[in-house]
């Protein structure tokens, strides 16, 4: 008998929510868990006891087809038990208060370093409660897991956006460069999934990931090349693509802030390229960020990904109520595309990154055929919200 | 008896390849029509003898769900007739070949223009052939008719990204400033249609439109009192945005060129007021520009723009057989919401701009709900193409 507690952290995905919908309504099913919390703004939450009470009669509609995050996000990375002594010891007094037994933590590779210390510290001081890892980002950089929930949504509203703008830039005779922005700030996995537009015969020319040193001068060759040959030249490129020395593209041009993790706060690189090629090949050029709305286009995602990351969250209750704990929610890929839930340590995932396999990249600016074939199923499907007056219903609650 | 051409002009909506689609389906059906034509990219498909012929057996399926323009589109604006008869006579000699007695021009306000020039043209001639103008713009802003096929496509993608974005921006416990850019270069409608986002109570704060004089101090005051109030502040504000002076305020901080038309290529505000706040009030902030996805994202169209685009080319040819010419065809609104299909003289449209009205801007930051009430009907509908293997099939021909 005890509680469950759920938070996020991080960034968040189109189906975020799914999986915490999916914690929650498996968490309602069983009689040893007393109480069902979410943390708002997951660590920040617990340490402010500012928790909403789940129960049966909760409305957990549309969750699965909200964006963003219903219990909110955060950015923090604990550190070591002995510098944040004090913030373990009121996670610690909170979960006492609450008779938390079981906590689960949706995110990506910091959140599950946090998760990861937690569990430690309840294991050291042998405090009883299953700590699980639930996986989520559109980045698909999570190492033991065939991909993260979020990613497949990502993909498919990335590729559906680039075959549109593929359209509408295919319509005058004029000449064009189109320089599209995608997000993935080490790992190209999504600025990939432009290819997958190819499949519709309408995808980039270029594709730049951050897995590949970017070279201006073979780029301004590409890109002049294509241009006399096709006139319409699309291209992806990755917000973090870096040049043979490390230097971030973006560099060239603008400063950089870090956040609270140290990284960097990237964006803008199509318009630094889109100067570029505008000064030094006197194209005409266009530069397009797609923006958040690759992580929050909800009225889009896949129902692949939506049905998984909801299964993720059940798993992940069924495998804390068998003990299981400092533990990732996992999934393995059996052959024609089935998938096998399962749990790997979160110590070996915690700030790990899987990065886009270098031998599935072409020439330094194309995707082979082994990504369409891994990324198609992670697309497949369309998961609609429900529309009233022509505007999609996403679920509230009052923080 | 003899042929039928129609062609586009101006920039592609989400809605334009319905229109065209309406056009080439009731003209098959009548037999008085013997060869059914497309030009390619316009009137350029025109001067170049660039045609497809369209058939019975011509696969028009998927048209009504494809982004872009299919036939292709063109800005070109034709002088009158003695500064540009050569084009005429060209035009003519075309017209004479394909013995085409009924022209269809799909367009906005400028390529409204092109069609009652050339109507003029022939009556001028005595060459007897229809000429209709078939209205759209994701601008809205043409004047005799409710508004403008693809302008509700249009709509419900903003305002539906918006409503995702409202709901990832306030994911973290942070506060922020987030501007969000939308086109519209003389007319603030589809910046307008930001706020319908509201009616799921997650919608702008602050909705700035061309109709209204921007005084930058304001805004920052503004900004920075809901700030204070708030944390998360979400802004729309539309490209063509100008101060008491008439100056972009684009134009603050950058260069601009001017476009066929002499119209300017806008795009970037966002960013200019980003970094003002940024300087000037030191608040976090975002700049998001929605770009080329308000014109061509079909993947999410208004079912009630895509059947009343479609029906706006079906109910020309059936205006142009009775012998109609020199019109476009516009759309009445009957109270309770229908649409009464009727023509408008071709030359009292061409060039004219209808603005968003002053009396529908609130304190010059804020929408009433008259327009919601106007607006609502439009976005109606989900429009949603098939998909295979989790992308969009969109409609191919061979150009």
């Amino acid at each position: 008998m005890g509680s469950l507690l759920v938070g996020q952290s991080g960034g968040p995905t189109a189906v975020i929510n799914s999986t915490i919908q999916g914690v929650l309504k498996e968490g309602l099913k069983h009689n040893s868990i007393t109480h069902l919390y979410g943390a708002i703004h997951g660590i920040d939450g617990i340490i402010n006891e500012n928790f909403i009470e789940i129960t049966k009669n909760t409305n957990l509609e549309h969750w699965d087809k909200t964006p963003g995050a219903i219990l909110g996000s955060v950015r923090l990375r604990l550190k070591h038990y002995p510098e944040d002594a004090h913030i373990y010891q009121k996670i610690l007094e909170v979960f006492k208060k609450y008779d938390i037994t079981h906590f689960f933590y949706c995110g990506g590779n910091d959140s599950m370093d946090t998760c990861n210390k937690i569990s430690k510290f309840f294991e050291t001081i042998n405090y009883k409660c299953t700590v699980i890892g639930l996986p989520k980002t559109i980045d698909n950089d999570l190492v033991e897991i065939d991909h993260c929930p979020g990613y497949g949504s990502a993909a498919k509203i990335v590729a559906t956006m680039i075959s549109e703008i593929w359209h509408d830039t295919n319509v005058y005779k004029k000449g064009r460069v189109t320089i599209v922005e995608i997000m993935g700030r080490d790992a190209g996995w999504l600025t990939a999934a432009t290819h997958l537009a190819n499949s519709t015969s309408s995808g980039p020319d270029l594709i730049y990931l951050p897995e590949v040193a970017f070279d201006i001068n073979k780029f301004l060759n590409d890109v002049k090349h294509l241009y006399e040959k096709k006139r319409k030249v699309l291209i992806a490129v990755s917000e973090g693509i870096i040049d043979k020395d490390g230097k971030y593209i973006l560099n060239y041009q603008s400063s950089l802030e870090g956040d609270a993790f140290g990284h960097l706060q990237l964006g803008g690189v199509a318009s630094v390229l889109a100067n570029t090629v505008n000064q030094q090949l006197h194209l005409p050029v266009r530069a397009i960020e797609l923006n958040l709305p690759q992580r929050c286009a909800s009225h889009l995602a896949s129902l692949t990904d939506v049905t998984e990351a909801k299964k993720c969250g059940i798993f992940g209750v069924k495998q804390a109520l068998k003990g299981k704990t400092d533990v990732m929610v996992s999934m393995e890929r059996i052959d024609d595309y089935k998938i096998k839930y399962t749990t790997k340590p979160l110590g070996v995932i915690a700030n790990q990154v899987k990065c886009f396999p270098i031998e599935w990249i072409i020439d330094g600016n194309k995707i082979s055929e082994h990504y369409t074939n891994y990324a198609l199923p992670l697309i497949k499907g369309e998961s609609y919200p429900k529309y009233n007056n022509g505007l999609p219903i996403f679920a509230k609650i009052d923080k």
